[in-house]
């Protein structure tokens, strides 16, 4: 099974699957509104670090004010009749918390933009965060173009992450299965398909070749790796295994003295969106005001990925930490204090974050989805919801299925 | 100190006295995608539960449709320059995730919405959730009043809850302040100032009255009770403590064998609100994939909470059952194994969930933030933050700090 990312969508099946094997999951924010969006090439704001929960305020009150106006001046009558108006600019009051029709339905911010001195005891009434950027310079910040993230099937809140790692469910797979049953370190030369049955011949931990025999055979590794192994199956097989597009994927963990994220921008989990090379910077669910902390200083896809991979690690921390201090500052540099980074596309019999399949409904694909004699293939990149668990269970599920069906009707 | 509501928002302030009290914390999730809206008097799609999800994609979908037309048809040339009706058309294209131009921008449906058959392996591309109601019925059911909720500054994720139960805060401050220095099950039936100090004299909790002297007397009582206190504070402060109106709030709990909304509705944590007497339903931020579970089977202020704390717990909860089945079906009911509501409006020395004044720049707010001689009011109801904690550390912290600075001048 490929592992996906470390973290966990609403999937019921991944979910069961983790109950039953006794995986203690904990909540996964990937949403926070004091985390940031920072857009340095925008045509408008660039450079300047946006809270999320600033953005939504200023973006849906300007679409709330154009939506509301139009609607008022009659532009939408073909599409909307009296009552649908006068409902629609009730509801664009209450989303983007604009002004009334006398006021032009003007929005002018709020105090969901957030503070820049905190309401609190007494006359302490708060300042809300200003100035309000101008409508032009909202929309050209393109900051409302991150929005959408959220609302993915797979993106959207509540999700899990288990206690300690993801490899936390391999390790309580094998641990159900039976470690004794698992044969670590062996690396596969070959799979060969049998009148009978199928072989696979591998080279073991100490460095010798074996083979081993076996009624079926499930070959779970990437398409890309698997293309590459000697085999009997035929060169369409080997074709369609070839024709999944690996995607570079690339992740830096930076290891701080203090939680200044929290403790100094009140950023508890959530990520920080970029235009830059790091795409995204991820702020830890976990260890919420203990003494240090880990924060994901990229998690970058394909032409980033491989520019970064390309660098031995010092360069890529430099790159990075070059690029986080533009929107945390100093601490950013001064506060680090281990990091370790990883290349999926470099890392030995993985090769990529995860594959995209040009077509998932092309001959190749077909193929791998059916037995190649006694041999199947499995894994999430054979699913529909590819690089998350959810695909690699279901795979997994659907493979055991047939060959149980195969061998009862035989 | 006054308890805000369970949970904490991202207050650094609170945050910080948790930290440093050693409450331990735990993510509080008030925004769940899967949790639902349920409108049961609304003018369209009545008694149907939306997800949030689901509400969201048809909500943005339509609004971006009619904004992208009216942009595109020249309807907003006022307002807009010809660059920023084409960058707010390619952020509605994807906020709304609606069509091209050459189908005049249609919201038709997207995967946001959710499934009726999820995504799996192989050739299991999943089914949409369907039909997409019309933009009139969106507009109509009101489930777009709903989305503003999460924007407040207030309840934007992230929030917190104590590991344990709020009460964790006041335990922790007990135990920092040394337990010997309270004085526990202690009613107060007077306070006098005096020319050196003041005075409370109280009934103990074996019955007897007592009076104690201080240099200075802090009373953090709700002021509703404390304006029927024997004192010699004056007239003017009694009329102050009453100004505050006192807000009737209702909980109820329920306890169930199974966690059937994690299980069966994919619901971890979030909130559905509804638009019957229940106000809203609270599904447990903690505990996900155990055995039992405890929902908040309405949390309702003001007339709702009248209504419901003049029954007997038996009827409330048979009325808050009755509610739930329409959303959640049998097992509402059929799984409900223990429960127990509380309406803090009828709790002796509490009488509130939280009291708002119709002023805070009038005398009454401005007399109640000064102290009386040498007494003083502190609590969430004298901030800016009121049924927070924040407001009430702020209000202790400044009340703190202005007698520190009297004593010190003295």
């Amino acid at each position: 099974m490929n592992a996906g990312p470390a973290r966990l969508p609403q999937s019921h099946v991944t979910l069961e699957y983790c109950r039953e094997l006794g995986v203690e999951l904990q909540v996964f924010t990937n949403q926070n509104a004091n985390a940031y969006i920072y857009h340095e090439s925008s045509a408008a704001l660039a450079g300047k670090p946006m809270r999320w929960r600033t953005a939504k305020a200023d973006v849906y009150g300007y679409i709330s004010e154009l939506l509301a106006k139009a609607t008022d001046q009659g532009a939408l009558d073909a599409r909307l009749t009296a009552q649908d108006k006068e409902r629609l600019i009730a509801f664009l009051q209450s989303f983007g918390a604009i002004k009334g029709k006398a006021d032009g339905y003007a929005y002018t911010g709020t105090d969901r933009r957030g503070y820049s001195v905190e309401p609190g005891a007494a006359f302490d009434d708060g300042t809300v965060l200003g100035p309000v950027p101008t409508l032009s310079d909202v929309i050209a910040s393109g900051v409302g173009q991150r929005f959408a993230f959220e609302f993915g099937y797979d993106q959207a809140m509540l999700m899990f992450q288990p206690v300690g790692g993801m490899d936390a469910i391999p390790y309580a797979l094998a641990k159900a299965i039976g470690q004794n049953r698992i044969t670590y370190g062996a690396k596969a030369l070959e799979v060969k398909d049998l009148p009978d049955g199928a072989e696979v011949t591998y080279k073991d931990a100490g460095g010798r070749t074996r083979t081993r025999r076996a009624d079926f055979v499930v070959a779970a590794m990437p398409p890309m790796v698997m293309a590459r192994l000697k085999h009997n199956l035929g060169t369409d097989i080997t074709a369609a295994l070839k024709y999944a597009v690996p995607t570079p994927v690339g992740k830096i963990g930076l290891e701080y003295r203090s939680r200044w994220w929290e403790t100094d921008e009140h950023i508890y989990g959530g990520i920080t969106p970029t235009d830059t090379d790091l795409a995204t910077i991820w702020y830890p669910s976990y260890g919420h005001q203990g003494r240090r902390g880990t924060l994901i200083g990229y998690y970058h896809f394909g032409a980033d990925a491989v520019a970064y991979s390309d660098l031995p690690h010092a360069q890529r921390l430099a790159r990075a930490v070059s690029r986080g201090v533009k929107i945390h500052g100093d601490k950013y540099r001064t506060e680090l204090d281990h990091s370790f980074s990883v290349a999926w596309h470099r890392t030995p019999h993985i090769e990529a974050g995860w594959v995209d399949w040009p077509s998932q409904t092309g001959p190749e694909y077909k193929l791998l989805n059916r037995p190649a004699g006694h041999v199947y293939f499995a894994g999430d990149w054979l699913s529909h919801v590819i690089a998350w668990q959810h695909g690699a269970f279901t795979s997994a599920r659907k493979v055991v299925t047939d060959i149980h069906e195969r061998v009862m009707a035989a």
